[in-house]
């Protein structure tokens, strides 16, 4: 398989990384229908964790099997399929090499009564399953913060010596944030930008709102006149955060919403430059056929049909 | 020993573990009178732990003797015999071979002030006592549980390397639970989940009551009218938690009771179509003669004669 | 030397160790004027830790120079010598093969403002010092009890492995544990049941008094009508507590006291099957004649003839 | 390249070092223009770790790209560069042998509430990316500083013996001092001289006031008439701090100010006898015409031409 | 160069180690003009760390070169100097062989808020820096004292196996210590035992007062009527708490003094049968022709010339 001129480019922005870790890239940048864009649609599935099962997969029971959301990624034409550690082990003996998938290397829980994450799984775990990547969530600003990035530090730098690559979740939380700062454009572009300066190949975020948080980054902002009136700007902004494009950024759905809300957000990130989505509960969470035309019309707003 | 279909079907679902793993479930699995059904009747006897000596043996002294239980086990024709190191220690030469075992790596006590558990035996130890699995339990909701799934997870890495089971008793205690919590429908089930993320082969819970805590669980419950009214029914549940049936999961006992509550459970447990039980203070508390009758009685319900 | 009846059936309860560690502790067993009748008195020295030199041995200065006690337990022919690091390496070459010794690896000490210890050798130090086994003391009940679990588990493991014996001090303090309650009946047979638990070869305790301190053991003690009555009673309950005699279990001698009480408490450990004292303050603190001749009497009391 | 005698003197104040890390000291102290004269100007570009991207980039955004700062640099004709991971990750292959590169091992960020730095970095990561030396913060006085040590203890012991280079960034901070302390003559001489007893090679501290902040200190210093008057002498101080001139020390230009503010502390720290500037938001937030204008000047500053 | 009586009968207390370490015990015991006498007087130089370079060389700049530091031992024919990582780096090459160095591991500073030292170097470093000990900081009452003991119990027994002898200075500090009871007469005593029960080969400690601190010990002190009332007799009683003399005890100056009051302390130590004075800021704050008339002085005491 060729990889396409725009795979090519994308791969040159991550210049010091081993050919295994290349592979790994390439191996998501080409799977499924969006393989070769550079575009990406990633099925995550750790809800359970986070959630609960009822929560996650009581409003379509085929999702308490595990199978069932290789399935889904696999038919729908996904990127790459991410959940935990049991998940992924229940998994991918059957669905070995049909689609790559990323290990979730840490999870909380709703009965937490902190910040934090615990680490659920490791790079060996990752290569005996056949990953191309690990995952791994961050809370910037979390009184937990400097640890959780020492544990990926730690598991980045193995991982980078194997081969595999790392996505990074950069979820501000906690500490001085409220809960509109959590999405603040500033916030949200520092956290993008601090999942590069910690090597991360593929940064998670969510869809920052237009709100500032952070006085003097404010301040910064009415200055500089930057534009944050509009999504796609706003997306175009973390975009430039992560390294003026050089590094893979792809955003969140967060709630279940309306079909409309997630095409106009898909839209947004397209022509902001990012470089897609990461859509877990809003994707399992309806039946199957529902889900697999939402993710066509997705998809096909990435390929900039729609 | 050829493996029955059942078991062969049970240990398909672990698909992603070594020949060496897969032969120490399939040891359980296919010992004891209740060997090839896939239904499973342990003894655990880490009581001693978390209750001292007195309580847990005075009412059958025969019971301070580490070699007892291991008896017992064998005269029962149950599947395994789960306990914490010593008491493993003082038996596994006398009775290697005779019946699969699992060495509970931490335990509590009941003078601790906190919710957290120490660890006390090592993945080395279990295969120089010639275990088939470790156990572990994890106090999900504990201030402390992060450090739990971090130990477990690393002793899990490491037992599934060597080719050893892993058993996890996933305990909610501490934090925001209430009493009342600790065995909600809805805590149950997630605390079962999250033993099967976390990569469990064997999940022990304790059997839920159809109470609901956590706020945001319980309207999911109510609007996908989740059935939680017979015990049964919540078994059912907690076993679509647990990967859909994909993973093993077994209920404890709790507290000692009358026989035919034991038994009503051990029905209910069967018909919602759980593994079986891991029973301890109701059988080794009572005199041999009583308790191998009531095993026995046990052992006929998961046959499904009675 | 060939093992005594008595002995070899101690090492049988063993039966999970190495030839090593099976032949340090017959070392210890088969030691001195009690070798080979399955009992044991032992000559402690840590309290120049705990306490401070002056109050250690101001009273028989003699007991300033480290040699004082090898020569004092090797001339009373006791079954074993257990002190710090420093102690030891001040005498293990003049007295190398004289008398098995215990490196007692943590130590508290006077100054310190909480119910912990610090480790303060090694197995690799019992090893080059060439003692038959590591000592370590556990606080159940305290905040640390946990931490201190799980060094003295690591330590044990690592002793095992390459041969030594592993005694544990096994203190209830802290936490819930009122002064009484740390050597009432019920709180001290918990304590050496836990040591068995932790995999001790040789479990030390206090004599326990009549006292009850947990509610819900005191209700098992009344309910099953445990003899608290005596002293020979109550170490009778440790002893079956120690895996029903499956352990060795050595009783601490406690403050400095009259003779008579000594002389009647090592009697009442005999007559309820302990196999032993360690026994340190009410030795060294006494001039060497008067210690010897206590000693003597004690000894002769173990052997059955006082 | 020969070294020149001046530099070879520096190198010989390293007399402890192997020959890998005395070649990447060399290979910092010729680079550049100012390559030979013992003289340094470093660019560091932490800041978007430190305080998110906008407020570091915005107002020049080309430095949002991470081969802005290598051009820039190299331009200038500098003696190093000095980023954090993913900046030099993104720039390492393409600027291979280009500058000297310094990778900051550990950062802050702007939603930190405590005083603190994660390590975000490693010795292996600096070798397979080609740089010269380690960098790294500690914030001496903070409640965290014996940690911050102990971490950067342990990276410059295993850089050292890879040949790498050790950067301290030393700045009080925390605990008792106050904003005014941090910067206060005595603090600032006390955390030179704590990086060089640490083992640095290369020391960076702010620019002191004139102000002294503990008491004991203020005594000496009125004592013994050290004079604290002007930059230059200040300067001279902290050289005498860092070992009497046998480390190199530079010194940071702090926030962004007007160039004139800039220049006079250059010849300050010049005529003081500093080895020069690490100097960032002065630099990367200009115009890039513009601070190659600023920086020719401080070089020519360094030379002694201005 | 064959050892003096009195230097093999010191060595034949070190009966456990190799001879790695006696090696490099003899090397400082024979070293400068008490070399073979028994006696030492050691030049430590750490003040830089804990009270900063102005409090430290100000008063004689000469001291900012740590060369000056290595001259000066040399110079006045000590037993040895020990230093900080950096400051030995600085000077181990030039002065290669000239003198015995000991490598301080940890130190605390001035700015700090609790009682407690960073780890600052290691064994690996004393070897490349041909040290022939490490010394190590303990503060007996801190609340961190088990951490710290927990870290010189590490680094000894690494420096022991590769031949290294291990200085400790036990400082009594914090948590139920007054001022007055960190020099107290039982509290001293109690910190040399300690650092003997740690294994330590010297021992460094606080000249003590007659002030008794702790109830306990008081109490002995009357009862067992020990003398306290001269400084030779609390040296004496020092020296019986290093196992009776088996371990070598040395005392530090204190802040800086008046000559006489130096001199009396040298003769108390002598006559009390400590083993010598490390002394520091009364050294090198001072001209270096004063410091070298006053080390002869104390020297000349030493050899009881005086």
């Amino acid at each position: 398989m060729m990889l396409t001129e725009r795979v090519q480019k994308i791969l040159a922005g991550y210049e010091s990384d081993n050919p295994g870790t290349k592979s790994n890239l390439a191996r998501i940048l080409m799977n499924g229908r969006l393989g070769g864009t550079g575009k990406l649609v990633i099925l995550p599935v750790d809800q359970g964790f986070e959630h609960g099962p009822a929560r996650s997969f009581a409003p379509n029971p085929a999702g308490y099997d595990p199978h069932y959301h290789y399935q889904l990624a696999i038919e729908a034409g996904l990127s790459a399929y991410a959940a935990p550690l049991g998940s992924l082990e229940a998994g991918a003996a059957t669905f070995a090499g049909a689609i790559p998938t990323i290990l979730k290397c840490n999870s909380a829980n709703s009965l937490s009564t902190n910040k934090d994450q615990a680490v659920t799984a490791s790079v060996g775990d990752a290569l005996r399953l056949g990953c191309a990547a690990i995952g791994f969530t961050i809370y910037p600003g979390s009184e937990d913060q400097y640890e959780l990035i020492e544990e990926i530090r730690e598991l980045a730098e193995e991982a980078k010596s194997v081969g595999l690559a790392v996505v990074m979740w950069s979820y501000p939380r906690g500490g001085m944030l409220t809960r509109e700062g959590e999405t603040a454009m500033d916030v949200c572009a520092y956290a993008a930008h601090m999942a590069c300066l910690l090597g991360a190949h593929i940064v998670k975020v969510k869809p920052p709102t237009d709100a500032l948080f952070l006085d003097a980054a404010r301040k910064v902002y009415e200055d500089q006149k930057i534009d944050v009136s509009t999504m796609s700007a706003r997306i175009a902004h973390v975009v430039q955060a992560c390294y003026a494009g050089r590094r893979i950024v792809v955003f969140s759905g967060g709630e279940a919403k309306g079909l409309e809300g997630i095409y106009n957000e898909a839209r947004a990130i397209r022509d902001g430059g990012g470089n897609g989505s990461i859509i877990g509960r809003n994707t399992f969470q309806r039946p199957k056929k529902e889900a697999l035309e939402m993710l066509d019309n997705i998809i096909r707003i990435y390929q900039g049909k729609d």
